[in-house]
Parts: structure tokens; sequence; C-alpha cells
């Protein structure tokens, strides 16, 4: 278990950095929904790397290719199936990290967990490539929640604590071989008061798991979040008021979720993403062959910053949990 | 579904602030485990009222009285099954909550999931009442970890935004009978490496999904948290190094966890808690009889900060989520 | 894991025979629905001993106390609680199947899954009387049910291999201290089409995991079932007309269900029952404290045959299981 | 939901008869298995047409084609994904029961469930064709219970009612453009004790849950099963005696399971298999167009019996529950 989510709408994610291909399977689809392949290809492009300077310039196609689940671009109620294929497998770059675990990556945790037998190569299923078939799911998905109304936007907030230029902080990691973080915000509009159950399927605990699920997420925070923290109850409570016939709320520290359920206030909510840990300085870490510490060079070019390019995965996860509770 | 949690480890909570009893079921717990009693009750007091000037003075005994899953106190494979009676039920003191919703609390929201179905009394399924029973399940969870060295153990960081004195800002809250919200950090001790699946059901997907679980709870980071989103790569990431035979980090900004998956090193989080949404100060909302803009007075004595009484629920939160992944 | 049942609707079942109390919980029961609590009690009557003179004459009231979920007897939309005390614990009774576990009951292999630590007394948690919060479970939905002109009806077919006189087995076995076995057979009719989903959780997949949760139940055939077997496809098939608007089947060969989904004609199916294992007769065994075979009598007096009150049982458990599917 | 298994292993079976291919993805298999491909391809085989003169002659070259979960043929604990392309896609064969539903396949049904949008060719995804992911699956499994002593043996027991020249009915059937059912019997030998959960997580639920997963299933039965029902307890029961330390039963009535839970003596059940829907015989339907009853004349060659095309099946189903049910 792990690869796996949703109670309604299971989402199955499978392969390694370096395997045959990648892919993705969704049980749950309504029947019926024509798939819209230029808008969900647009979609996939925003995480695709080379979009900036500031990513990494290997070029992927990520151009899914559907096994089944549909007739012509029409879901059929069937399971559907998307792969991609990858290029570039069994490289032999990563050989030093057989040996090696990269400061910040899951080789170590991945290493002791699968008992010497993980795939090592480019990060195996830990790989942020594996977000590509998350954003098949989530981009299909958003589709069929614009059919109802409701979008899911998500944008860099801040990079490096650079709230204002956030791309600056970038070039000049970029020009040390380090690499920089950032913050993600994200919000839902159009969801109808009532979305969610209570307690553990709430919508706070279902977009949590799902967007934990994205490579260097380290913290998500709803509404005013932790700055809800350090406020007077009569400052972070929203009052209800009549606009019209619909219920909303002055203001909306509470991110559109009472209660675990949505309040039809835009829900809200802002995801850590740690620094990219592949880095070209030089790292202390460990040689489990030789059983003593080590000093590893990590290769290749690597992107500065991931920032950007999971933007549109929050949007897929969110996208994922909040179709699976709406279902 | 919702208020079930756990693959391996079935967690099912009931009750409303009100009805007859509170209570749990667990299924999945070893068989032969002899429970602590008088541990368990000490954990359970934790979280009761009274047990500072600053927390609501209303008396609950919160003695749970299991009902099966037990020989004497030893679990012998069937599901545990505990209860908690409530003594003071239906209370008229809800009254003008069915019309007027209460601002911050799940009032508005359950009216709408539930049709005005809702048992409105005391917040029904949403009040935090319901933390005793996963307080009962977190409590003998983390003593079968406890068995095996693990200990999961929370405090308060700060209050009201003040980490020194953080119990100055309750005063000053109560005083004006405002509320006031706070941080809980949380430390997991003896975990061994390996322990958490990728993607979806790592250790920060699912204690994230359990925490969110306590009502008042908005925001969750792992390790360095938001904190990490402004640093590079060089300073956060952990290097390797051997402790003797065993692998270390010379730093804990990962908290713990790589790619999900526990590295060995103590699991750190901290917890974003909203300040209470009952304040004794006059509020606006709406009344749905007369669809039109109201004023609210919450009546009743309420606790300023369910901050220090959240601490043993964010553990038993942690406890759960933690051994549901170890099984 | 283990008696926790359902996808959408999550059925939890607790209690030993001898334990303080047996009891369910139901999370996800819509909110607004008024439990007719006489006729709920009316269906739990048909599963009590001593309504003929064939069954156990021991004495049970089996009125569930319900501890949350409802306002009234209207369902809330909070997990319904229900619990059963058990006047009839920790008897001494049971002390020699410690040692000496009853063939045909589970005594043995809870012995080796549990370590030792299972609960013997009455067969624990494997005792048929853990039918009793499965009916109370069961006997709500086939309520809900029942409001959307859904009917679950069960009778006996056959008793030890008597179809046409099925009770004067019972007689006959009852005289020499011995049990008999039995088939029930039960209809599900208002079904609409398009019920249940392909492969794994089909109508017959999800019946039959529930169904085999009844003690003594060795077999479930949908339809014409195993006698299908020996037909020819053109004897088997059933062929489609138009009657009015709706379209049914000439015959009902299919049981109602083709690829998993309901076709709008009545879903049947038939269970086998094993004889009750508790008989008077001596029976061998083995005695796990002197490691070498023993004798075992059976002491009390027991139920010559279950298959009566099994029969609201099955009810029960294919209600369950169609309306998790329905959901 | 639908076409998902387990709890601990999560297997996600894809793909229609005629789409571009078929697969399954494993996700919880264990790391370090490397899987003997040749034997696995053996396996494979066992359910592939043209294996005897009585079923279908078309060809089907079923080679799994693995794109992720190994390195090498060594499981990585990364979830496997294999695929089986399917040569014979979209073709123009079907057209006719795009409006004329064949008796006893899922036309109707599907059709009714996924509002004209279903995938019609082939059977879309309630073809027998889905069978063959679910015997990569199995087969994978089956050689991990085989390292530990567990083998997983079904075979046919009879055909149109004949068990001792099983293979006469289908002469007979087959030249007379028709079909015939039979029966499977399947054995599970090394199965330790302790192996299940009780009430809805036994063995009988779970393999039932999965061997109703084959299409054409309509009927289980476990030990003596439906013969059972007409027996004594005295009879029936199956008295313990020690062979060696072991614990044994003299017979095997209950077919290796008690409560659910295994006892050590070989688990043993039988599956009936009703005859293949498709014959050449001219049957009546309706037409959904014409809104009138209709002529249905079912086009190419068919098999005039899948009963021993399904034997692998049945080994596969319940491998993959025992599997999960040990994990």
């Amino acid at each position: 278990m792990s690869s796996t989510y949703g109670n309604k709408v299971k989402i199955s994610i499978f392969g390694q950095s370096h395997s045959e291909a990648i892919g993705v399977t969704i049980d749950g689809l309504p029947a019926g929904f024509a798939i819209d392949m230029a808008e969900l290809q647009r979609f996939m492009n925003r995480r695709a790397p080379g979009q900036s300077r500031y990513t990494t310039p290997r070029k992927e196609a990520d151009r899914p290719e559907f096994l089944s689940g549909l007739v012509g671009n029409v879901t059929c109620g069937a399971p559907l199936a998307a792969i991609i294929r990858n290029t570039n497998t069994r490289s032999g770059d990563y050989d030093n990290i057989r040996d090696i675990p990269r400061p910040g990556h899951a080789d170590f945790t991945a290493h002791v967990k699968y008992n010497g037998y993980e795939d090592v190569s480019g990060g195996g299923h830990f790989s942020g490539r594996l977000t590509a078939p998350l954003c098949v799911a989530g981009g299909i998905i958003k589709q069929i929640l614009a059919a109802d109304g409701i979008t899911v936007e998500a944008s860099v907030a801040e990079i490096g604590g650079n709230a204002e230029e956030p791309f600056a902080a970038v070039e000049s990691a970029a020009a040390r071989g380090d690499s920089v973080g950032g913050i993600i915000s994200c919000t839902i509009t159009g969801l109808p008061p009532g979305i969610g159950d209570p307690m553990f399927d709430g919508l706070e605990n279902r977009i949590a798991q799902a967007v934990f699920g994205i490579p260097a997420v380290k913290g998500i925070e709803f509404g005013r979040g932790f700055e809800a923290a350090g406020l007077c109850g009569s400052e972070n409570n929203d009052e209800f008021y009549y606009d019209g016939g619909q219920v909303k709320t002055r203001t909306n520290n509470h991110g559109g979720i009472l209660g675990g359920i949505s309040s039809g206030m835009p829900v809200t909510f802002r995801v850590a993403v740690k620094p990219t840990p592949s880095i070209s300085i030089e790292q202390r870490s460990i040689s489990y062959a030789k059983g003593e510490d080590a000093v590893l060079k990590v290769k290749g070019r690597h992107d500065p910053c991931i920032v950007p390019r999971a933007v549109p995965c929050v949007e897929a996860a969110a996208a994922i949990a909040v179709y699976d509770l709406m279902k």
C-alpha cells in the first residue's frame, strides 16, 4: 500500500524514474466525459522542465498514452490507464548513489525499507518524475470539476523567502550550484457548501494526505493557518451574512472549511516546498559498502528550484482529493 | 465515511457532545497486550478540563468503560470498544444555535451537509468532546508503541504568538471573553528507520490526515516545515554520518522523514491550532428562520484556550497514524 | 481488520459472547431517516432464540440501546452506535474449552491466531451472538431500502436435505443430541438496474463477502448457481424482452445479476448453513495442556438447528452489501 | 471503485477487450523477489485459448510487458505494472451488440450503468479477456506463496454435469453451436493455521470476493459446502487429533477454514461456472434503438466451454486473496 489514493475514485500511480514507463490507473471516473486532450497537454506542460530558464533543461515529452478507459476521448466507465514512456532508462549516471545516499533524498530510507533492492536509478519510485502521472489524473479531474464550475488554481507565493521577486533567489542559487525552496498557494472556487466529511475525511485531512504525496512538500496550512495560532477568536472567527440568498462570511480566515466541510467560501491553502535536495555542491554522506563516512558530489544538471513545476502538481493533488469527497 | 481511520488498525469514533455516550472501536490490536489502566487514565486526564485555571471548569469524568476486546485488562484479539457516558445530555443551552450558526464552528457547514437534521446540541459530532475517544484509542496505542521503545510526546510551543510565556495571552483573552490559539510541537523518538510508505501513505500524509481530525487544527509542518521553504538546499539538506553502526544525520531539518519513510532520526512536527471559536463577545451571524442577518451571543462558560488540552490529542492522533503504518 | 465492512457505509461490529456488551457502529447513514423502532425490534426478534420449540430456549432480550447518531429516532448524520448488554457474562461454563477445542468451532483457529489470548467464553468474538449487532445494522438499512421500494426477504429452503418438511429433521436431531444444517434462499426485489461495480465490487462479490460473515455459512450461489454449471448456454441464457417500457428477462437463471451489476430482475441467491457444531454427543478432540488427544462433551443446552435464526441474518448481510453499493 | 482488490496488496486491473492494452498494477509486493518469468509464462499459457480443441482457436500471445516495479526480474518495492497489448482492437464485429444486448452477457447492465457510454467492443471491461491481467498478478503471487511452501491448485471437477468424462459434453455442445458450464475445484496446501480474520475478512469472505471477479462464476462452496447443509453435526464436525506435534482433523469437511481462519488442513473449495453466454444459436433480445423485441445471432467463433481456461484464473484469484490476508 502506498501509491494508491482515494475511497470512491481510486488512483494508482506506478513507475520509477528510469523504468520502462510511468503511469496511472483511475478507477471510478464517470462514464461519458469527453476529455479535452489539448487542454490536458497544456496542463502537463506546466510541470514539464524547460518552461523557464530556472528549471532543468533536460527535455521530456510527457505525452500520456491512453491504454484503456476511453472510447475515442470519452470515458466509458472502465478504469482509465495512461502511461508515459521513459526515454532515458537505466542510465549509469546514478551508480554512485547505490552506495552513497544523497542527503535530503529518499535514497537511505528506501534502502532500509526495501533491503537494498530499491531501484536507485534517478531516485526510483521517489523521483519527482512520478508527479507526471499524478498530473495526468489531476488534469482530467480538474476538467471534470471545471464542468461543474469548480476551479483549482495554484501559484508561486514566494521562493527563498522572497514574495515580491520570487525568481531572484533562483538565479543566485543556481549560480552557486545550490537550490532554493518556496511556498505555493492554492485556491479552489465554486465548491458548493457541504463537501467533506467530519473527523478523518474532512477536506483538510484529505487534501493534506494528497498534497504530501508530492516530493519535497513539508508543510500545509489552510486559511490563515499558522498565523491563526497567534490570533484571538474575535479576530479569527469569520462572521456569516446573507449575500442575496447565499450565506457567505465577511472574511475567510477559515479558508472555506469548517469542521472539515466546505462553507461555500473559496478553499485556500498554502504548501511549503523544501529546496531541491539535488545540488552540485559537495556534501558529506556515508558509504554502505565501506561502512564509513564518505563525500558525495551529485553529478548532472539539476533543477535549482522545483517550486514552479510543483504548482500544477498541487492543483492535481487538490483536485483529486476534492473530487473523491464529492462523488 | 468520515470518522473511521486506518488501513491495518481500524479506529471508528462515534458520539455527539450530548448523545447518550461517545466512544470508539479499535479493530486490529494485537492479542495479549496488557493495558495499564491507571496510565491510560492519567493520559485521559491530560485532556480533561479543569487541569489549570485557564481551561473550562466544567467537570467531566471521562472514564472509559470497556465493553469488549479485553479479558481482564488484556487484549484478546477481538475489536475493542470503549464508551464514555455523557452526563450532560440534551441540554437546552444550545437552542439558539439551531437557528443562528456560531462563527468559526461547524454549525453552518453541518447544517448544509445534513439538511437540518444535524445534532446541534453542543456542536454534535463536531464537538471537541469527540477527542476523548480519540485519546482512549491513542492512549492505548501509545502504550503499545512504548513497549517497543517508541515515545510520542507533544507540548505547547506557543500561545497567541508568545513562545516564552505562552499562558500570559490566555489570561488576557479570558478577561475579555475572548479566546486565543497556539502551536503544538510533537516529537516521536525510537521509531526505527523504514516505517512509512511512498506517495500517499507516507508518515507525513498519514500523520496529517489523523491530526487534522482534531477540531481547530489548521496547519501542520514537518521538520523545518515552512521555514525550509526559505532555505537553500545546502542549508536544509541533512548530511548522513555513522554513529557507531547506526546511520544518523548531523541536523534534523527533515524531521525524521524522507520520501514519507522514517530515517531513524526523531520525527518532529508542529501543529497550528486556531483560537477557540466559542467566545462571549457578541458576533454577527445569520438566522436561518428569518433568512436575514442576526446577532449571536454564545452562552455559557467557554475554554479561552484549548491548546493545552489539544496536546494529548496530537499525541493520540500521531500514535495511531504511526502504529497503523508499522503493523 | 476483520469485523469492519463497507466502502461507503462503514459497519464495525464488536463484542464477545460474554463481554460487557456487543454492538455496532454505522458510519455513513443518511441524515434525516426516522427509524421505526418497533419494526426494528420485530426484526431483531426473528433471530432471537425461543421463537420455536426447535431453537435454544435460553432467554435473551436483545434490545439495542442507541448511544449516538440519533436525535430522537431520526438519524443526524453522525455515526450511529448501538449496543446490547450481555446479561450472562464470564460464565464458568466454558472452562473446558480453554483446554479442549470444540470440533467445528473456531476455538482452535482462534487459539493459534491470538496465541492463547482469545476470549474462549461462549466462543468469544466468533459466537453466533455477534449476529445480533449485524441485525441491528441490517434491520436499519432494510428500512432505508424499503423506503426506496427495495425488499430483502429470506426464508428456510430446506433443513437436513428436506425441503418439504424442513422442520422434521430438527426434531429427530434434537432427540439424539445432534444438530442439523440447511439452506436459506433470499430474494431482493425492487433493485433498479445498474447497481454494482465490475470485477471485485459486483453484487455477487460483495453479498458473498457479507454473508460469509455469518458463522456456519459454507456456500453461496446466485440464480441457478451450481445447477447452471450443468446446463447449456441455450438453456441458461435469459432472453430479454420489453414489458411496457421496462426491460425484463423471460427467465431469471442469472439471479438478477450480470457482470456483477443488477439487471432489474429479482436478485436471488441461496446460502448453505452447516449443522450447528455444538452437539451433546461426545466428540474426540485434543488437550493443549496435555499435548495429547482428549474427549469432549459440550455442556449446556444447544440449538439443534440455527437455520431459522440465520434467516434474518442473511437478510441483514445482503441489505448491508446492497446499500453500500447503492450509495 | 470496482476493479481494485486488496487491503495490504492492492491489485488494480484495467483494460477493455479491444482497448490499446489490458493490464494490472500491484502495489505492496515485497522487495527482492525474483520472478521466474518462464514459470509465469507457463501459467499464463494455461488460460490462453487454443490449448485444446475445445477452446476458442483465436490466437492470443498474452505476453505481459513489465513497465515498472522491477530491476531486471527482481521486485524493487515500487508498484509493479504489467500490460498486454491488444492486437485486435476496435473491430467492427460487435456493431450489432451496441443495439441488441446479448443474453447472459453484461451488455445490458453495463448499458444502464454507463448510460450508453460503455465500450461494447468484445464485451469491453466485462470481457473474459480481463482475466489475463488477473493471471499476471495471481501468477506472481503464486510464486511468492510457493516460496513459502504454499500451493494453490485447481482443476476441472465436472463439465455439463459430467464428472467422469468432463470433455464429452463440450464436443456435443460445440457441434450444436451451444456452450456448456462446469465446476472447478481448488485446493490450497501448506497454509499455516491462523491465517484470516473474523467476520468480514475471513478466508471464505475474501476468496469469494476475489473468485466472483471471474466472469461466469455463479457459486462457491467451501469444504463440504452445500452438501454439509444436509448433514448432522456429528457427521460434519471434524475431530481434532495430534499428528506428531501438529494438530490435524480426521476429516476435512470444514475445508481448512473455521471461523474464517485457516486450521492448517488443506483449504478446499468448489466454484460453479455458468455456460459461456456466447452461442451461435439465434436468441431473442431487444433493440434499444427500436424500443422493441429483436432477434440476435452472435457472430464469430466462440469458446464452447471456458471452464478449462477458468482454472488458472481461480488459482490466481485465490492466491491473491490468501496472500493479502497473510501480509
